[in-house]
């Protein structure tokens, strides 16, 4: 008891101490009609447009890793919250807090990188704020980046829309980011080969929803990873969702990492990935528009829609097997986005 | 030179090492015709409404003060900042970096005190995020807020309209917030008698902007104090400002604890006033309009735009004598918002 008197790791490393805080704390205090739901990103109205507005902070450890750093994670993050949600991303706040002492090269980085970062999602950063604390208040560098998209017409992404039947699409390999944190900070030899999947997914959503039809619903599954995400999915909810192991794509590196340190890929983080929920009739049409894409090359079907384990993610083991998939229960990594 | 490889507290001060940074760096950068001025909001547009987007980290310390908390202060520094720049807060996000091991009720209580501020600017809180660092990687606890506001109709705030001759009005006496921060951590004695003037300014500001003519421009002077706002506003300018030091409102507790400790009020944080440029013909109107509203019954005319003393700020002392008033240049304080 006396651990949940304290703020732990685990609340907030995205699984269930986190949702239990959000729900108990944070929800329960500011309800209102805009924050009801557990969701990536808020849908507002002004005057006649409504538009999408999300917030992350990014407090990765180490700030530069195989296949990214903070700057372009900060920017890609907060770009893929708003496109899963359904909107076009177009501008977004940078707001840094630096230790007393951060080399102005690293700084200097990470801007560059920020730079480069909004160019290839094509977005604005708009506005900023930089705060510095003293020596040892903060560790070297943490960035909060908010994001304002604009509702991409025709779409109406919500679970209430899932049927029985419908498939489970994940757009690439998963784990990626989380084994490039991991093996960069253990010092593994072979880090340099697993790179992080850190990249923007709006223009990847942005053709999948030009034709709309069909598509359900989708999200990035960051912090927990796909089992937690699939998991949000089915919270409640009169629907299971089936997984085929075989089917789910895993590479090489972060397998060898995973198996190395006793890690569950299903719960590595992604920074580039969607995990889309698409009807049985248009799965095909989506699939060949994913792997059509550059991002999208590796997407699979990984599994379906069952009236049977309601609120439950099961797995279909390679060894023919039923598991019970959780949600991320305390703390995989900590600072991994 | 070596200081200036690293980032030191002054970068993060709001004063000239500061602005230098922006410019430098991030204005460089990331240049976009959004961020081309170092502004408080950006203007934006979706679709045909015109919007402001803005954003700010709080990382003040200590998290509770007299006058206010952390909780408040991401509030309502978000809201001033929409307000100042002629918008209606609607939306804020609230991001949230968290120390493992901080103590839960601090939380709650921050929490309560978001619910608290936000009733009370009447805005929104629609997103928000939270993640924890190892115990020894922030300093308890740091808040981000973002906030997106409507413009309000006919207002057209610009340092481009004005006008030599025009007056400088500050809505109440200065450096209360600073000095609330400097006292309870100096542990003065006397530091509950200062209070932070820590409020929202949106419904005195709304108030001001009913009969906006003659309202040209107008700053909530935070970091680095009225000294450093006024700076801004007269930086590159065919215009300075002379300021009668007999009129700038300090109360007598501000002004011992200043004495006491070798501060200048000019200098020190506010976070519930904000400085008018309002034209000689309507100055009377906006300063009674000030005064009728409870957050605005200390308004004072502290001075006025002249031709002379381009680009910079003037004092005439009590003494009679002249005073060049620069930005604040080097930390203040660190930590006060």
């Amino acid at each position: 008891m006396e651990r949940l008197n304290k703020i732990t790791l685990s609340h907030g490393a995205g699984g269930r101490l986190m949702h239990d805080l959000i729900k108990g704390l944070f929800l329960k205090e500011l309800e209102n009609p805009f924050l009801s739901e557990l969701d990536d990103a808020s849908m507002l109205n002004i005057g006649k447009e409504e538009f999408l507005f999300t917030t992350d902070s990014y407090v990765v450890s180490p700030l530069f890793f195989p296949g990214g750093d903070i700057g372009e994670l900060s920017i890609y993050g907060t770009v893929n919250d708003l496109s899963v949600c359904g909107a076009r991303p177009l501008y977004i706040s940078v707001g840094m807090i630096a230790e007393e002492g951060l080399d102005m090269r690293t700084l200097r980085r990470v801007v560059k990188s920020i730079k480069t970062a909004s160019k290839r999602a094509r977005v604005h950063i708009v506005t900023g704020d930089m705060k510095v604390v003293e020596k040892g208040s903060c560790d070297k560098l943490f960035i909060n980046t908010s994001g304002v998209g604009q509702k991409i017409r025709k779409t109406n992404l919500t679970l209430n829309n899932v049927k029985v039947g419908d498939r489970v699409i994940i757009s690439g390999p998963i784990g990626q980011h989380g084994v490039s944190i991991l093996a960069s900070r253990e010092g593994l030899d072979f880090s340099s080969k697993v790179k992080s999947d850190c990249a923007p997914l709006n223009d990847l959503i942005a053709r999948l929803l030009k034709s709309p039809r069909g598509i359900r619903f989708m999200r990035d599954p960051t912090r927990g990873g796909l089992a937690t995400t699939l998991n949000e999915f089915v919270d409640g909810r009169l629907f299971g969702i089936i997984l085929d192991e075989a089917d789910i794509p895993v590479s090489g590196g972060v397998r060898s990492v995973c198996e190395l340190l006793g890690f569950d890929p299903l719960y590595m983080a992604n920074e580039g990935r969607v995990v889309i929920i698409a009807s049985e009739d248009e799965s095909k049409k989506a699939l060949s528009a994913l792997k059509n894409h550059p991002q999208g090359r590796g997407a699979k079907v990984i599994g379906e829609i069952t009236k049977d384990y309601r609120g439950k993610v099961c797995l279909k083991t390679k060894a023919g097997g039923l598991r019970l998939v959780k949600m991320l229960t305390g703390e995989q990594l900590p600072r991994i986005c």
